[in-house]
């Protein structure tokens, strides 16, 4: 919004920001004279996630960049979606863009060429030297994806995990969920716990068996269990055997 | 030119176009009000090279994609400077950008964050996620660079490798340079056969002994040897070798 505010009008159409953004709005009216509607499908630092992509009567625009490839979704509802690639498709320095072909040549005013869509898809994407270790990583990542079995294989296999992290989190009475059940994100599970005085030995013990990167971004706090298409089961197990050994230990 | 022609008023301060762009243009007027000159400091296309560069009363900004840690410069004249990473510095996929502090905050109008060179120094180059990959590559070369003997001793060895081949382009009968002779790139020869029944047998020569990427832009045909920082004098010699066995055998 910040960004887009620079070259045109923009409309919040539904914030939960009276909660911390732990939930995903509901029942927000999308005027119809509308451009297009924005919507980040999953938040990495809240750890939200749409689990239904909404109907919309305007081009529905989406940032996939936390999501992308970690399930099927129903992609006739999108009009254009992009995703940088460091969470499930490669390394950083590369980003997927799809647009439908009637969304563009729309814009009058001047942009430089690198960012004007019909540029990159006339030139092939390689309008200009393309970042060929990045592009060629993601293909990689794409054979990977075929052989787990395709998106719903993996889409069953981020349920499998999310579910074993977010039971335990409901479950231990050490910890506590920051996200409304309804909308968790599959990919960054954030949670609390209920003593702060347990942050010395829950540090302890996830540092121990080698969990890293699991401190929650400031402005959230807690834990932030990122859990990627790349992570395993055994990681997921890993950090829930080490809520449960708190649990007996306090 | 075609790209700041879409956000300001762009001057023509000097071209080669009369001859095809075969030389770097001399005796220019450089207007004092002008916001900034820009010149491309080595020609990828045409081959040629800046081996002076000019001083202006105004800012001096530069693209050093194709020649930068090729040599050493007087970087004192330049008050800007950019280069690609893919020729000699790393992959594909990230730019360094030099720039005096005091060219920063100039700019009225809006543009992108991303494009903001005061946003990206406030970010310490991580604005966004950076492409980590193509940066720790560069990293590397630069440790090799100064492995090498730093950029001194790397001028010198270019100029060598420059030197032989130009100076076998000048000796055979067979084959013409391009460029101005002192306007020659040491990183881009090109050259054309003064006789084109010869291509036949020149191509087979070189594929013979491994050598690709020989042929000439469209825009002036024969052939382009690139010779950036990481060519071997050997290949070179192996360039120079297929070329005299050409004027034996003919």
């Amino acid at each position: 919004m910040k960004e887009a505010q620079l070259f045109g009008e923009v409309v919040e159409i539904a914030s939960s920001k009276d909660h911390n953004f732990n939930y995903i709005p509901e029942n927000y009216m999308v005027p119809s004279d509308l451009d297009y509607l924005h919507l980040t499908t999953n938040n990495t630092i809240f750890g939200t996630q749409f689990k239904e992509i909404p109907d919309t009567q305007v081009p529905l625009v989406a940032d996939m960049s936390s999501d992308i490839f970690s399930r099927t979704w129903d992609y006739s509802k999108f009009d254009l979606f992009y995703a940088g690639a460091q969470k499930n498709m490669g390394p950083a320095g590369t980003t997927l863009v799809l647009v439908k072909e009637e969304l563009l040549g729309k814009v009058s005013r001047s942009i430089p060429s690198m960012l004007d869509y019909a540029v990159q898809i006339k030139g092939g994407s390689m309008f200009n030297t393309p970042p060929v270790f990045a592009v060629y990583t993601s293909l990689l990542t794409m054979r990977w994806i075929e052989e787990q079995g395709g998106l719903e294989a993996l889409g069953t296999k981020n349920s499998i995990k999310a579910t074993h992290l977010y039971g335990e989190i409901d479950r231990n009475s050490k910890f506590t969920g920051f996200v409304a059940t309804k909308d968790r994100s599959e990919m960054n599970a954030t949670f609390n716990l209920t003593d702060p005085e347990l942050a010395a030995p829950f540090d302890a013990l996830c540092e121990k068996v080698g969990i890293s990167g699991l401190k929650g971004h400031r402005s959230v706090g807690g834990y932030r269990a990122s859990i990627y298409n790349a992570l395993p089961m055994k990681s997921v197990e890993t950090l829930v055997d080490c809520m449960q050994i708190l649990e007996n230990n306090h």
